[in-house]
């Protein structure tokens, strides 16, 4: 096992999906999510403590069923980009969707805030789940899965092309000569795909780590398959080591499939650690968050969401689970699916359903600093995890991760004990992409020295 | 004259448009245009004398021929979100296009902004001058006229509506009964225009100053409507001072028309001041700083721009101002109309052309401290402009109009000193916009009162 541990922290204000009362717990400000001061202390603590990145959810499509941080929240690009002012290490990953972005304008912001970050920036990408997002971006329909993941992987394949638009040294800037530019350094995009026609160039230079770092979220087969082919980074959910083992062996055959090292895809299940002084009060202060978490009423509408926010209202709730698939064709069809499944399998009322949505799930990182740190090193010594982004649901229980798991961890030489590079790629052990046409240019280079019989 | 002079800072890096070797100036990092820290130096120096605001120009499309801010610089909102973390009260205002923006994500932006900076942001409404930017969004040709600033205004429309998706007192976030939003007060936008259908809400609410300041920039019969129905500032060329007090007088005719105050409308040209012990001292930095500027086969180069990059080095320079104007019908066309109409009054050939915009412009705003403040009242006096956007050459300068023209206004009672209030309209004078629905529910509350008989 030669890679440390990778930690991200999922930066929330009042909760995350699933947590409409959260802003009930008087560690939580009630506008949380639109304060920077808040955000700021909480990256400038996990930088402290040498975590590798700082992670930021997002999405454009509300109802008054939404989550408080949903109705009321910051743009991902312009909370990180006010973050890279305050911090100097941590990596800033912004989520942002591949469905509702142009290219140019999408890759030229994240070329700036790597370079404003000197190097730390990370592009989550999405296809947006909200089908109603359409709505706002002129569409009566979100787009299908086909459209969805092929936009998506042409998207990043821009804005691939966009940021090599300039090599390493395409900038003299040598007084001695008054020469600025070299312009034979400067490359235009020409792209012509199904989707998008960017010709370039994109008028902005390469930061210290080549290009911002490709996470994806998503866990289709088509999901699964652009993780595959372009991220550096995959977000996914937590379920158990085996599914979550299975789940990394996937991706991993997948990257290998298309010729990647899977080494260099760092998987990260999203967590949420919950530390206490004995096991016990740990699952107490669980029991206790989840109080805080959603009513019968606020689960029933927010059950909607994955079904492109479908009126559950509108059933009989003693009724068998109704047959509701349909409406997440366009939405959040694979976590729908599993609803769905599930509720069919055990033969569950639509209530049942409910109930277990406004249950307590228990997380495999709750207990004391040694239980959570026995738990992540198990998934991770089991292939299951690469690291972890944690979702924190209170600056105090942060506090506990940050004091007394860490170190458990840095004792046992999983954790990094202080940062080891400057940008976001060197946290993730990750290699600097060349820019295609230095890199076309010492191909051709070589070739030419080679005599030409060989 | 009630109001005080309100002062503007143009930030760029290593010059603005025809500022091909300013970066040879010493004072000028090689890297200044993508260097936050940079930007961060000049506006805390701002905000310390205390300036009303920053302000990013921008463009989407370069070529070798374009100068060198314009080949590598920051989105100027990722530029602005980091400086409203440095910064405290300064005003942030940035250039964005209403052609190749989505209302919902721009407006989203600048909401996000304006919440991070408590009340600071402005947004510049710009329509593209750069035809070739269509080029990075799938188009063959920039849009007409008509269509551009159709565009903007249906942009800026939209943009409102979703700025008042939240009613101010929409979050009641009461702990005692666990009320978080009251959902009266969210409002959708439900927009159908000729450019845009946007659903809305908005999932942010609205700043201390309500919602972003629009400026708006383009000099044609278009853009001075555009300016005078929607503005609240507008940033022009600074020609002459009747040709300004004209102009001013335009628009201040025009917001009438359109049923505005024209006291809210601020008139800021650009301005590009010089100061030195003697006048004759600043009249030499002023041309040693445009020998830095451009060589005459540079500005061969960049006259091209206006005309959408047209390539002027197929013509014979000795003949007659070729007839090109045809090439600026979607891009600068005010400006090329300007250029062709003083070529054919005056008979020049290209050549001429060319050296009038290699040569030293003279600035009004040019001399010791109480030379450039006696312009700078002229002006002001005049009804020529309400304040000034200034270019600043290099730190240096920018240090002697704070340190020595700015307390010459200060004692006439035309500048103000130090910051009166938090917000940007504040600073400008402006007041704060009521949300629209609440407005609505205010006049129906006030008409239900009213006896039926009335
Ligand atoms: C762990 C995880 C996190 C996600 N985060 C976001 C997000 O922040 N914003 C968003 O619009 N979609 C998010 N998605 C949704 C995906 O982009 C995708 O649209 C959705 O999951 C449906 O695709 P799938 O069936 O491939 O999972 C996330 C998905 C997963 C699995
Ligand atoms: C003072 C001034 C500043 C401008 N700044 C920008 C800018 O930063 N970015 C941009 O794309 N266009 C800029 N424009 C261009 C306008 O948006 C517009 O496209 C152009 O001026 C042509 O329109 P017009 O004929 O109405 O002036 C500027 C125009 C003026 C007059």
């Amino acid at each position: 096992m030669p890679r440390h541990l990778t930690f991200g922290v999922i930066l929330t204000g009042t909760g995350g999906p699933g947590e409409h009362n959260r802003w009930l717990d008087p560690e939580i400000p009630g506008d949380a999510s639109v304060d920077l001061d808040w955000y700021t202390e909480q990256a400038q603590a996990a930088e402290a403590a040498g975590l590798d990145l700082v992670f930021i959810v997002d999405s454009q499509f509300i109802t008054p069923d939404s989550p408080p941080h949903y109705l009321n929240r910051l743009e991902p690009l312009t909370l990180l980009s006010a973050l890279a002012a305050r911090t100097e290490r941590i990596g800033l990953v912004g989520t942002a969707t591949t469905s509702y972005n142009s290219p140019y304008n999408l890759a030229r912001r994240f070329a700036s805030l790597d370079l404003i970050s000197r190097g730390r920036a990370g592009w989550n990408v999405v296809t947006s789940g909200d089908a109603g997002t359409a709505g706002n971006y002129g569409l009566d329909e979100h787009y299908d899965y086909a459209t969805r993941y092929g936009r998506a992987a042409e998207h990043i394949e821009v804005s691939r092309a966009l940021w090599d638009s300039y090599e390493d040294d395409a900038f003299p800037r040598d007084r001695s000569t008054g020469v600025f530019l070299d312009p034979d350094k400067l490359h235009t995009t020409d792209h012509r795909g199904e989707h998008f026609r960017v010709a370039g160039p994109l008028n902005i230079e390469r930061s210290p780590q080549g290009q911002p770092v490709i996470f994806q979220a998503g866990d289709s087969d088509e999901g699964r398959d652009l993780g595959a082919k372009y991220a550096d980074g995959i977000f996914t959910h937590a379920a158990s080591i085996p599914a979550n083992r299975a789940f990394a062996d996937d991706i991993r055959a997948r990257a290998r499939a298309f010729g990647r090292n899977p080494e260099h895809v760092v998987i990260l299940p999203g967590a949420k650690i919950i530390v206490g002084d004995s096991d016990e009060e740990a699952r107490d202060e669980e029991l206790a968050q989840h109080r805080l978490s959603n009513t019968f009423e606020q689960a029933l509408g927010e059950l909607g969401r994955p079904f492109g926010w479908h009126d559950f209202r509108q059933y009989d709730l003693d009724a068998p689970f109704p047959d509701v698939l349909v409406h997440a064709e366009r939405s959040f069809r694979t976590q729908a699916t599993s609803i769905v499944e599930h509720a069919t399998r055990e033969g569950l009322t639509l209530r049942q359903v409910v109930e277990l949505h406004a249950a307590p799930r228990r997380s495999p990182f709750v207990g004391t600093a040694t239980t959570v740190a026995d738990a992540i090193e198990e998934w991770f010594r089991a292939g299951a995890a690469d690291g972890f982004n944690i979702y924190v649901s209170k600056p105090s229980q942060f506090r506990r991760f940050i004091d007394e798991v860490l170190p458990v961890l840095r004792a046992r030489g999983l954790a990094r004990d202080g940062y080891t590079g400057t940008t976001l790629r060197e946290h993730l052990g990750l290699p600097v992409p060349a820019n295609r046409h230095t890199a076309e240019r010492d191909t051709a280079a070589v070739a030419a020295r080679q005599p030409a019989s060989v």
